[in-house]
């Protein structure tokens, strides 16, 4: 991806921008102890699948830790955020929040006055 | 892509999520008349080739008119929103604005307190 300072969209790491590693991220923020495999599958809407290969992303990117452990001789798998993972999703929604406020001044009903409806002005059908 | 009105991150429609997508449109709605090719390329810092790409997935979608003329025999290609280009971008933002904020509420430094700095609660290195 071009690195360009100029740019904001330039700094949507595109790691969290995949919505369902956003929403994998947003629930292990939101879990002071990390969240179980099935925790996550079951939050995120996932399948196992799916999920596996998400946290892969994010673990090869050291975003998130994942432990394996026995609990009642059962294997039990857990994500935790890393330091580096809080640091950097930090500063993805801080990007997020400045191409957010970019889009909507752009956007004709919130440019033209706050009142106005979505079609008050004149686009093409 | 599943459709889950209970998962906000199902909202996120994957034609104005990615990036460079996201920085056209927000153009697009920002110009009154709407852009010329190379004047999306410029504010877009895009090649030729990505941005026909990425402009043919928003007119398939039905989000942008693409028309074009001859202005002095020179071909001119420009780039206007549609009406339904521009209600599903309002939706989208707005579904983008709760992810964004979930994700927010979700950070530790902010959950626990305004002042808390990002590491001032214990993460895993």
């Amino acid at each position: 991806m071009k690195k360009n300072q100029d740019n904001p969209y330039d700094a949507l790491e595109r790691i969290f921008h995949e919505p369902n590693r956003l929403a994998i991220m947003s629930a292990v923020c939101a879990a002071d102890n990390g969240l179980t495999f099935n925790e996550l599958k079951e939050t995120c809407g996932l399948t196992d699948g799916n999920l596996s290969r998400h946290l892969k992303v994010l673990e090869e990117a050291g975003a998130v830790n994942i432990d394996k452990s026995f609990m009642q001789s059962k294997p039990r798998t857990t994500v935790t955020l890393s330091r580096r993972g809080l640091k950097r999703f930090h500063e993805y929604l801080a990007a997020l929040s400045d191409v957010l406020e970019n889009a909507r001044r752009a956007l004709p009903a919130e440019k033209d006055s706050p009142a106005a409806m979505p079609f008050g002005r004149t686009v093409r059908a």
